[in-house]
């Protein structure tokens, strides 16, 4: 149950749809920060919200229990404020013990829905 | 025939989508893990399987011989069980020797496929 | 506000697609270097572009602010020339503080737009 | 004229699909390893193609040349053979100075075409 990964992880391409198409929550046009905790500790995370023409918003906190995967959704984040759609952002992700984050956008302004994924920046 | 790469590697987004469209295998919403061995010696492989909500699932065992690559399908592993779609899961990939590892998802729940592939983490 | 991240990033896959479908800006094929600033003090970046067959082009100026992210879109750059499209290039960013990059491209040819991203080379 | 990034990168994750959609070599479905050398050295490449059930496929040699880049199309690789098509296989890149590699598929088997890329492994 050894913590793998790294304390900091910085997604500098944010950008969540506006518009989606067909049915349900899946099908929602979304981003998210996957995290896996492979420890035997829960994980306190805590993001930072950078936009291009204003002040950053944080801090946004939630857990992650111990020898468990979160797949937050950017879209659920509501405080300290919801994130804006259509809009240029970045985020960077703290958290007390080394986790692995991966990053992943499903756009589906259109019928037929596209799919991103990288592994961010970390150090 | 040296061994390039990492022992340890981690897929922090896992998701197989539970519908498909389009003919056959080839076509199917799959998430792959492509592993290659440049090595002489064949590599003996073990992986875990995160959750959100329950206990990991663990080990799924393989091998991938010497200075071959295996393209590993999610979604056919089976012991010590399978892997429920449209379930958020994340991967642990542990080799004996360095491997290098690619991850890919094809989703073909609409008509027109997507794709998506990234290094995952390594150490 | 520390600045997290590396002072020399590179984008080896250039390529913008030199037709779009669908209503305005968002949908216009484009291809991204999206920057984030973590830091107290400006970012002074300094972009080169290499092509296949002919000198490199250089330099593109711009200041990213502290604490702000800029998604940078080659296709809006114009001084000392603008990047021809349907044509391949790569890209090297230089930063006089760290910063972050991440790449992205929306291809929007077909009516049904598809998406890749990756966190670009640095040292 | 500094030679960025390193001399062995690898791809794990190949297949070049069997079919194509669309007009011309820009929608050929085709898979590309993009290498840019920004140093003043010509770079001499040489690729090894790994397969699941047979001996390695090498070696495939290209000079990129100094402060250019080139997008090698595994499609137009004839010697000492072509790569199959619909087909796993991994590639293994390796080059006399340093370069950077990013790696990308257009999937266009079906009518709207499916991107993907990623920064490779490298050591």
């Amino acid at each position: 149950m050894e913590h793998l990964g790294k304390r900091k992880w910085i997604i500098a391409e944010g950008y969540i749809p506006g518009k989606s198409t067909g049915p349900g929550r899946a099908f929602e046009s979304h981003e998210t920060a996957c995290i896996l905790n492979t420890g035997g500790e829960p994980a306190n995370i805590e993001v930072t919200i950078y936009f291009t023409d204003r002040e950053p918003s944080q801090p946004y906190r939630f857990v992650v229990k111990a020898e468990r995967t979160f797949h937050l959704r950017f879209n659920d984040l509501t405080e300290p404020e919801s994130i804006p759609h259509d809009t240029d952002y970045s985020a960077l992700i703290l958290s007390d013990v080394p986790v692995v984050v991966q990053h992943t956008r499903l756009d589906s302004r259109q019928s037929e829905n596209a799919l991103m994924t990288t592994i961010p920046y970390c150090e």
